[in-house]
């Protein structure tokens, strides 16, 4: 049986999105986060111009995407589908935080399609809808002013399941070789021998000079191309200084 | 000495951003995290009326912005600049994931305000721009297609830090008072009494079927209101099979 990777299981459901720019951006939003699988339930327009133009480089999943009448649709063939909506309602799920949450939707994605499901621009989920969800996941926002943009609160969503699942590293620094602690001690030591020669450092009070200019030689935790820079520059203060 | 919330010492700063739609939609994004320090470098359009309507509630954090021509005046005061690009360079900090990177970022904000840069939608951090960032920071991303729409970027990075504080907190689900065992036992009795009276549970041959219900029952989680609800059905039931 070929493993499945949990994030190929995700289906981002938009129910009655208002702007097409939106559903486009929300497509983009996808696509960089490495998800594919798009639903419009009942969008007031199609998506058109302005949808492409803001799915930028993630035409595929905009043209992908597939629309529904209606919620139930839109939910076919998933094992759990999570409302995002941070009211609360008189009748509900209790409310997760997403963080707390994707690891359990990553495990259900295991077992079947999980679907995300978004509301309205303006009205966000109604209770009806929700109704068809199994857990309702809030976005943790600020009190005083929470509403996320719904593309926005798409890409958090598809970051914070990428980061949960591990899914994506970062690339490495290209040509960074660390210096060892022998070429670190050779340029501490030429350091302070340019330093004597110019009179900054009195070897009769030499004060913390030094500690202080190892510490601060270890913090910056130098490349040994950047060694072979600054010893050079020391060489040429020597060597200008004994002309 | 009053404590300072680190949140109020980050500084959300653009770089030569091209879109005034995306100054507005990432004063909105900073707004939703409880960041209020926006700084444009060079912007190619000073904010418009295209800012302010994707700002939608975070006007005030789009007309505190401050315009600078240069980078070193949007950092001034800083004690760290993070510099958000995912792309390897020649002459390069270390790359660091974002979340990964937000502890550190939080603890730098306790010392003075902490600046995380972005670049141009098109072209990203310049060389010299990332020059002046201490630490550069990725959002794990598509290999295949990694480009976040720059108020998305803001969006996430702002996210990450407020999740990190562990500042805002999900409300509670309104009225949710749960069923105790007492009430589900109950419950549980009601509904195999109801059973039998329907003949759907034959005591003779009883399979699975109780065991059943109690791991739905338990695993569902019940609330009080819940119980009482499933309770008046099954009494219906059995005053219509009396009949």
């Amino acid at each position: 049986m070929p493993s499945i990777a949990p994030t190929e299981r995700i289906r981002i459901v938009l129910a009655r999105p208002s702007h097409t720019g939106n559903i486009g951006a929300a497509a983009r939003a996808m696509k960089t986060m490495g998800f594919a699988d798009l639903r419009l339930v009942a969008p007031r327009h199609a998506p058109d111009a302005q949808a492409a133009a803001l799915a930028a480089g993630a035409a595929d999943v905009l043209e992908a995407a597939r629309i529904a009448d209606r919620l139930e649709e839109a939910l076919a063939g998933t094992v759990l589908a999570a409302g995002f909506s941070a009211r609360t309602r008189d009748l509900s799920h209790p409310l997760r935080a997403l963080r707390d949450a994707a690891p359990e939707l990553l495990a259900r994605a295991q077992e079947g399609p999980v679907a995300l499901v978004f509301g309205n621009e303006t009205s966000g989920l109604s209770n009806e809808e929700l109704g068809h969800c199994a857990m309702q996941v809030a976005i943790p926002a600020n009190p005083a002013y929470g509403s996320l943009n719904l593309a926005a609160a798409v890409q958090v969503a598809c970051y914070e399941l990428a980061s949960a699942a591990g899914r994506f590293a970062v690339g490495e620094a290209g040509e960074r070789e660390a210096a060892t602690s022998e070429d670190v001690e050779a340029l501490v030591a030429h350091w302070e021998s340019a330093m004597r020669e110019s009179g900054y450092l009195d070897p009769a009070r030499p004060g913390r000079l030094m500690e202080r200019l190892r510490r601060l030689v270890a913090r910056a935790g130098l490349e040994r191309a950047e060694v072979k820079f600054l010893r050079g520059m020391l060489a040429a203060f020597e060597a200008r200084m004994r002309r």
